[in-house]
């Protein structure tokens, strides 16, 4: 396809530097496609982008289109890819991996060692056109809301975070209720968890949680958490805690109050070291659960399931705004007034 | 607690031979506790019991006072039992295990080598009162409708069995929807399965699945099973198969339509032999689990969590007659126009 | 690389009709090796080959080289193979899989929908050279004998099996000792599994079993197996079996004797139907789970490391035969007097 | 049984404090057995305990006889005992559990809310006599050497921990060496595991390990930790990490060397806060899994089933000595000069 497109372009390190670019469509390689973008959205990992943090600054090479979640339809294939995908309405594993690595070999390509990402090592989908490999190109149940379609990559994070550990019938946390942690609370209801609590400081994010299925709400800047939590759940603390704060307080408050012999996924990443003490946690006979990214494709076929069977996740987009207005998505983000804020290129 | 109760007895060894009787009201021994029965329910034991099949001959030594699934209210307590249990609302778990086996010690105390059953091998629960040990008496929730609160003994094989392999996002067919299958079916709708495929001879019976979440009804006298099941999963079929039928023809049936990889987790036993094709089943990686009563008690505490999560079971109730009516609840089951069939004692 | 090279064909469909041949040496195409292959062995599958069994016949179409248990180096590399790749001693994983199927996809390429197999889909092994897949060639340690590289393939059966159920510290029963069958004593032996139980009907392999690990011997051609099986195991049975026998005789023995809540892994496979008894195997809560090849490539990982532990099959090889002498070496194990027959081409 | 025994007791509280001291022979009560002592070992605890440290000072109540670790026979039986005990060889397991709360009936009786132990929170095995509860003495092997027969309950804390992740054909990484280290090595050894690297600063314990099994040896006092154990495992890191050092200098190291998607089992407890970087943990997909005490009784199952397949861990015994030396046999500890002591009283 000819002509050029609209794009938000990192376009040199540091702070800022956003700006809406004006670039030819890219054209697909072999084995790669050309998506026309119907919707994307912003990543927590867009807002460390701008804010050109430790963990961009390390992974980010400028000028580079960003983003990485998104829908839309395959308009154009590259040689050696199946024609019947071109019309196609696919989201996007924004993680491309090598297939040949140790990680790979052993099933774990999710922590591939040669991993590249959508809008990050190359360019991505907050533009009218990206061109990613077929392979990472999931097609999407057209039935579905375009919002929730955009927002898949994102709500594998929640699936992959609930399915570590059995959930249903089970007494779950989920602490920190941001648009991940907000899906992981659906998510959990949806999989048949029994009392789910949700943990979060923001009083808009709550009341989303209850909405999305948590059947008890802590703030932590209103409650004695260890105390609120474990009066939730008979005195034993929850079962199962998924972590999506990153916040190192929450996160050692929840090594006071799961239960012994219970798990913690972890999810949320606090930044630099936080303070552990093993007893709380390993002497208790507790595991803690790492998540990265999404198992390629364990991962996208559970959560197609879900969405067939009814997953609603909609309550968490709060926002849907022309990708010429990127600057005022940022805004409302850091707001903290803001769910999920999609744009339309 | 002094006089005579009424209840229903297997008198002797041979068909029939159930009556209503007047005993003593049975005293709680140490560690036991005395329930005054609300409600009991007609398992496909008791048939089995009344018929005296050969499953029933081999277990069963007359006179004893059958049933086994109910719920009612502890009333006297023997000695060494906490007298905090006076009054509970209480189900219970019917398997009466020894604790020291090699089973019990291995943790699969639903196996133990020296199992006994409440109303098999000591009186049950088809009686005003009864009498079993206190361990045996589980707590039940008096929000929930007494119905349910007297079948939570099958629920719990229904829970096992769907505990066996992880449901969530997975597509599942439930075979033999009697009112173990149907409360499957609630279950695997509960534990966030995609599509559930009831496959059942009897359409009230589907009519209920498709009720208690059902989302594809496959009827054997009606359509080619093995081509509707694949129809129905995009050729591939079920993931996981949750066989509670017992048939022989509808069982080959699975080993034909299961996915490659997939789970047969078998709860139905037909009588007699089956003739199975190894190159179907294992040669194409699938796994057959056997499922025997509940894991004690961690089936029943993801059962007692998945009703805090709203499973409703009540649909697969047909019929509450008084105890005098035995005769007409097993009239009613073996008609085919009945579910779960309750007694009010 | 230019020439002929000897090899023996299945010329036609039918009994026998294997021919020692002279073709030109096969050429790799794109992502393609070729190997000079330094030994290569008999597996059951080429004995169903020659005898033109049913299993064989849906299976292959001649002309083909048969053949697919093999090392060599690597001599000649397609267009997109690495050059670091020539020079390379590997063994082969035979099972050639799509990348793209639903199975590939859930991860359980061992059961891909569109395998094809070395050997028998496409030219083999039993040759002096042979072209493969690039990432079907497995690196092997050049410290290991080349008799021990030769069988890779099959010993992957054996971990395959081996892994599927915990055997550290679990009494096991091994039935079917032929050469899958005694590598899998072995493994069983290496993974610290207590008592190893061999029941098989040949005295040499089971003089050959004890060598290899095994602790206990039982021929149910001269006993009860049923009853030795017991005693030998304080009248509980086995808590894993690992079937290899492919004998309906012993798969209904062991239905009869594995321990209640064990497992049976199921390799070998029985022509026609088998006759179970659901109430022995399931209703005591055994699971049977099934062994398709080898997963990609996690079994080859737990076997490399296996071998680097010390892991040492070279107790099942019996003879290592010219190729030319081919007729020998199916003669040899139709006898009963072989195990593991090889050629060197 | 009358008369009188010698035995070590802590007297009070504060360091120390520790006499050998003339006492009554205990007597059994209902569902407990009197053991003669004959080997008795001491473990880490007794050391906490015998220097007051704050893990012990929070868990004793002076005066008590300590010593938990030991082997002996039953002499005498309390009230409703079978009889067939007297004269048992006996080891014990340590935790005394409720069996009612909600972590034993979830199958968790290691972290059950109740528990009590031997030698902590009543009178334990530094003597001639010893009462445990009947259900707590496991009966051991007689053709095992009675030193190993005294340590079993340290051997199981080594097996549970090597049983929480599959070690056949891995890369395992043991690290700290002490006793319970070492018999960890032995362990993974037995069990399969590929390469086992050896991680201590004691060159006496480093050289134990060589003989108990480990492959490779990195003393972080000589070298640089990180990049031995990298070197050793083909710059990936190991597979999984069996800690039981305690250090948190050795912790935060395994966080950095640790395979992604790899696991940390955790038996080692640092005293006080650790400061952990979550990014690179639980961001590479890293599992933690918590160890406590031994699983009841699936521990001590797989345990006699390794020691019947040949597990011999001897080699971390370094001193047998009689009770009245107790006081050189916790120099010898401190002196670093020793592995296991044990008191024969």
């Amino acid at each position: 396809m000819r002509g050029t497109m609209k794009c938000v372009v990192k376009t040199k390190p540091g702070p800022n530097n956003l700006e809406l670019c004006e670039r030819p469509i890219p054209q697909p390689g072999p084995g790669e496609v050309l998506i026309k973008v119907q919707l994307a959205a912003i990543c927590g990992t867009d807002v460390h982008i701008k804010d050109w943090d430790p963990f961009a600054a390390a992974r980010i090479n400028p000028p580079v289109i960003i983003g990485h979640e998104f829908c839309g339809e395959i308009v154009e294939i590259g040689i050696g890819v199946d024609s019947t995908r071109i019309g196609k309405l696919v989201s996007a594993e924004s993680h491309v991996v090598c297939g040949h690595c140790a990680m790979c070999k052993a099933g774990l390509a999710n922590v591939c060692l040669n991993t590249t990402c959508i809008g990050l090592h190359f360019d991505g989908a907050f533009a009218e056109y990206v061109v990613i490999p077929d392979e990472n190109a999931i097609v999407c149940d057209p039935n579905l809301p375009e919002e929730v379609n955009a927002i898949l990559e994102p709500l594998g994070v929640a699936v992959h975070a609930a399915s570590k550990c059995e959930l249903a019938g089970k007494t779950v946390a989920v602490v920190g209720c941001g648009p991940i942690g907000l899906m992981a609370v659906a998510v959990a209801r949806k999989m048949g968890a029994g009392k789910i609590i949700a943990v979060e400081t923001n009083e808009y994010r709550l009341d989303t949680a209850i909405k999305m299925g948590a059947t008890v709400t802590v703030n932590p800047l209103k409650e004695d958490t260890i105390k609120s939590v474990r009066n939730a759940t008979d005195g034993l603390g929850p079962e199962v805690i998924l972590e999506f704060s990153g916040s190192k307080h929450a996160i050692i408050d929840e090594t006071k109050y799961i239960r012994k012999g219970g798990s913690i996924v972890v999810a949320g990443l606090p930044s630099g070291e936080i303070g552990l003490n093993f007893e709380d946690i390993f002497y208790n006979g507790v595991n803690m659960y790492g998540i990265s990214g999404r198992e390629l494709y364990r991962t996208w076929n559970i959560m197609q399931g879900l969405l067939d069977a009814g997953l609603d996740v909609k309550e968490c987009i709060s926002d849907v705004l022309p990708l010429e207005d990127f600057e005022k998505g940022f805004e409302l983000i850091k707001s903290g007034k803001a769910l999920k804020v999609l744009f339309r290129p």
